[in-house]
């Protein structure tokens, strides 16, 4: 399984709007509305990271109301959860 | 639960071994190892705010080779996962 | 009672209107216009950790000619003011 | 009086030796530890703008575990609350 | 007497009309065109701490062709010069 | 006479003391110490250029306690006051 | 062969159609779309200096959807690959 | 002679038009194209400081497609070669 | 192939000691000394995201005289060149 | 000819020494100390481009006193002199 966390800020009002969306893309996990810098963060996590690309160049690109990204792709993963399991329901 | 994402860099060559530190710390339920800007982020799961408020502002600074931290405290969370219920055993 | 600290630019020219828009949403406790980097901080008193989220992400979204806002959410108060018995009255 | 939101960074692991150091300073009236980009936020509530120059330029020096402090100056103050009665007790 | 400095950035092709606006404004003392980040440095001197928060919310909102400013409030000054003697003619 | 606008941040614990001793070199003629991102705000006002440029390059290099230096320096002036006659008496 | 590497932000949407564009600009040998602070990174590897300004300075003005660009121009190549022999192909 | 140092950013698609409007104005030496941060660097050089004052307060905004200027001021000059004779033919 | 972008500052003095020491590491094909705001651009091909992630989390972390290091992780590839050919001998 | 502009800045009471060092550096033409964010300005012009890289990536490093320099090369130059004339004598 491939994660990354997503850091993003959204048009002016979109907050709850962009969140909604977001979290019906596939292969996004959760999104948090924060306190901060950042309006969001979104977790993906997807099969491998080839689809994490796609879902990065094309599908984020197609969410309305998202002003600007900043990707932290994981390449490492320290959990005592067992995330693969937990997440990959359904694949 | 109370969500939280932090983002971390670590003094120089300690990546690995905080974010193992870190993962062992009560209510961080996972640790990534990051590209871009930020060396780590870790995912904060607490039972409430006042739980995640002990934890940063405590355990997070007992922790060796942390150089900076910024909480992101999650206000709303959107998932089509039962977060609660995955992160919450043992509570 | 939660305390978060708010940071706020506004659109040109509306320094003072959004102040007073702003002093009128329930849960805001005070808006000071400032010297330096941002127009106004306002300081939210809420009862609980929802009752702020929701403030955050709802209401100030609603408050016209706001350029910007960054929330610094209180984990911890020291005080040697009693400010939970001062600002609570009314709940 | 006089307002004052005091933006907060403290040397590493002092956050809150710090917080309570200046909670303990005449003039200060809360001192809150809080997420995002700064340790901690304290509030100075002085009797007039003489009293503040004196505690941001002389007491506030003295504090130790301070890295870095940004004092945004109130010039006015919208609130329902009566401040200056909630806040002046013992001038 | 209250000093302030007032960092300015103009809109694109303003500098000089903005600088002559500010120059009659009532509490500025002088308007500086100045290399290097900002387009223009003003002092403002005025009689108490209540007309510079007056000048600074109010007046300068109404000069045109301000993009963006930062006040820099005095808190406490040092000079071989009278100043207050110097400025307040007329007050 | 050439005006320049020098911000400056100091060594901590070093704000007072550094704006004594600036407040003595030859050449400025008011140090304020200002609420937001600088400590210090001095104002230079030399015979010409050339003094200006001695001033900056070699009299302020060897003020202890300053850790950094910013100079505006003023392009042209805008003020209903003679600062020329005001500042220049014993030249 | 002159190399550089030319960090990109593109237009809202447009980053899969910049990367395309810019694929088929000759002198750029390579365009990855990347995670992080920058959309895309392009490398430029020309016959000589001459060649690399041109393509910087003129061809890459007309490639639409740019946003900015950030070019670190190589002025030494440590590789164990042979890169004049692999990418020089067909001048 | 006063020399200084301009760096320059330009509208979308304008660096080479700006540079060669630059280039035109009297008291611009050289106009250089480069690679970083910054789409411009120009040189002025000027009889003496009121006439580089009128140059980048007034000529300079009337170029048509700069997007941001900021002059850096030279205070001393080393240099090996007679630049007071080799630039001002002509004044 | 999976590619990387890392973007280098090195200690003071070091730049071409650590372009020499990076050229040497597996999976690393090239290294830049290049102009502006880095001293070094290295480009990592690896056999696989696995393989990237180990390189830049252990591998690069024992490098000798490195300050910082931003890794822009490619997600995808736009090349008329057979990248993967040309840089794949040998694994 | 080459010509590269390097912004400079030194440590902390060197800024006169550094100056008269890089002066005499083989390449550099000219030092500037200069007002605003950066302490020196040297212009570099050199035989080709593979001078100036030698100058950047080696002698530069050896000059003591530097603490960060940032060198914009220049691409493409507009000027009524004829530099490569006026510059070039003995190469």
């Amino acid at each position: 399984m491939q994660n990354a966390v997503i850091l993003i800020n959204t048009e002016k009002g979109q907050v709850r709007a962009v969140a909604e969306r977001l979290a019906d893309v596939e292969g996004i996990s959760e999104v948090y509305s924060t306190c901060g810098r950042y309006d969001l963060v979104a977790i993906a996590r997807t099969r491998d990271f080839e689809s994490l690309a796609q879902l990065v160049t094309e599908h984020l690109n197609r969410v309305e109301g998202i002003r600007d990204t900043e990707t932290l792709n994981a390449m490492q993963v320290h959990s005592r959860h067992d995330l693969e399991t937990m997440f990959s329901v359904g694949w």
